[in-house]
């Protein structure tokens, strides 16, 4: 297995995960947490695949992605009522998420070839936009544009990681120290409330 | 015409009438009514199309589902005040919807040759995504997640049997039988009950 | 420059410029207006380019679009509270980001050779998705469904004008003509209330 395969693979079983959660929050049946689970986990990455016309798709043309966010789904199925806090649990597991898809969208890009701005943004929404089918879809407010946090600054800095240390070493540091950028700014916002300053409206000049 | 594009004709039509429903509870103009008919209309199977790499994707191949979906919306914004509960209209045709479109979705795939998790992805994924588009789109809770109703699983129960049937038997029998195992489940579930246990939180063990 | 790179150009300029307005009335920091202005400004116009199979996507092949959204993104975060009304800026950028996409995405249509009814297709759905997705993700009601004005009747009277026109007349002049009537149907519904009857449902019949 590649590293960019490893990277999808952990990309799809930890949105998963979150994908289950939310259905949990909404009290769905199991066959309800797998659609949500398989939405979540291959939203972003199948985004990335049709824009970047990669064919096939990433799980079209390996089902075993499938088979791993069935699986995940089936877990919190059964265990999430283990959890304490199951908003927290989904928190970091989204940040865990996050910062293994960003990696994954910024490694394919790269690997075709793509400009910085390309790989910039294909990083971003591989990372963003299975978290956000997620919430637009069970009516959640959306983690990635919850105010005050970073959160596509972390994605946005991760893959600007990966394109410079991809100047100086392989892709097998360059990608995880895109993962580490990730989630070291998500968790730094989630724990230590970093942030950047959020825009506010000031009356209009006389 | 083959069964797979009477499929679609069908799925076409009978999603387009939802969507025209759901603008009819907006109060939209006869255009919005055309556009979230349309939108209804060829959501899944787009989807389906695009991830699939078939192309080009059906309506731009065959411009009469267009035409078909803008009559079906009219149709509705001319007589949907003859009805008396137009939500009862709206749940019984999306059933019929889904009941079409899951082996429009499923027959596709099975006649790409894809193995049994993409058959079933597909199969659900062009069922449930136009009606997903719609609700979303219309700011409704999305039937398709409603709490203790059978929807995904009913989908995903007439996507298995047709994979089962094309076994034994031409797709002329397995494609109507994934869509009469659909309706089943579908209708059993808003007449009868029928349902899976949804998840509960229950208190985290001591 | 083509009238079709152009005509891109000013759609990703304009509807960046609302994206980053929409992400100002939710307090967002300035990454996540280049984000909500970079999916308002791409959405549209990706949609088509897949739809289409027109590979690469408009933005893969030349990225100064999406520097030209994150440029008009920090333009707003920086200048917005200049407004009186940013309610107001919002819905004429808005009409004006439409009256681009719509001949962005007819002349696409038109130029691949396809049918009247693709054609109508692809420019109500390149000027109309982005701000779809814009409003759907930051839960703002749609514009392109708000009760009681023309949004959708713009664009589609505005592409069937490109259609017309491309009859007697040369891109050069079609696609200019489709622009003004899009802008014209758009600006007098929100100036002077032009509206088509929208469904009132009547009790039913005896």
């Amino acid at each position: 297995m590649t590293l960019l395969e490893l990277l999808d693979y952990a990309s799809v079983i930890v949105f998963a995960l979150t994908g289950a959660l939310v259905a949990s929050r909404a009290q769905l049946d199991i066959v309800g947490f797998a659609f949500v689970a398989a939405l979540t986990a291959t939203g972003g990455g199948t985004v990335r695949d049709v824009i970047l016309d990669r064919n096939p798709v990433f799980w079209v043309a390996e089902p075993g992605f499938i088979l791993a966010a069935v699986a995940a789904a089936a877990l919190v199925f059964f265990t999430a009522h283990l959890f304490e806090s199951r908003l927290k649990l989904l928190t970091w597991l989204d940040a865990l998420a996050l910062a293994v898809a960003v990696p994954a969208g910024t490694g394919v890009a790269m690997a075709l070839g793509h400009g910085a701005a390309v790989v910039l943004l294909m990083g971003v929404a591989t990372g963003c936009l299975g978290g956000l089918m997620r919430d637009v879809v069970c009516n959640e407010v959306p983690l990635v544009l919850k105010q005050g946090e970073l959160y596509v600054t972390a994605a946005l800095a991760g893959a600007a990681a990966a394109i410079l240390a991809s100047q100086v070493a392989p892709e097998s540091v360059a990608l995880p120290a895109c993962a580490a950028v990730t989630f070291t700014l998500r968790a730094g916002s989630l724990l230590f409330g970093w942030r950047l300053p959020v825009y506010r409206s000031r009356p209009p000049r006389r």
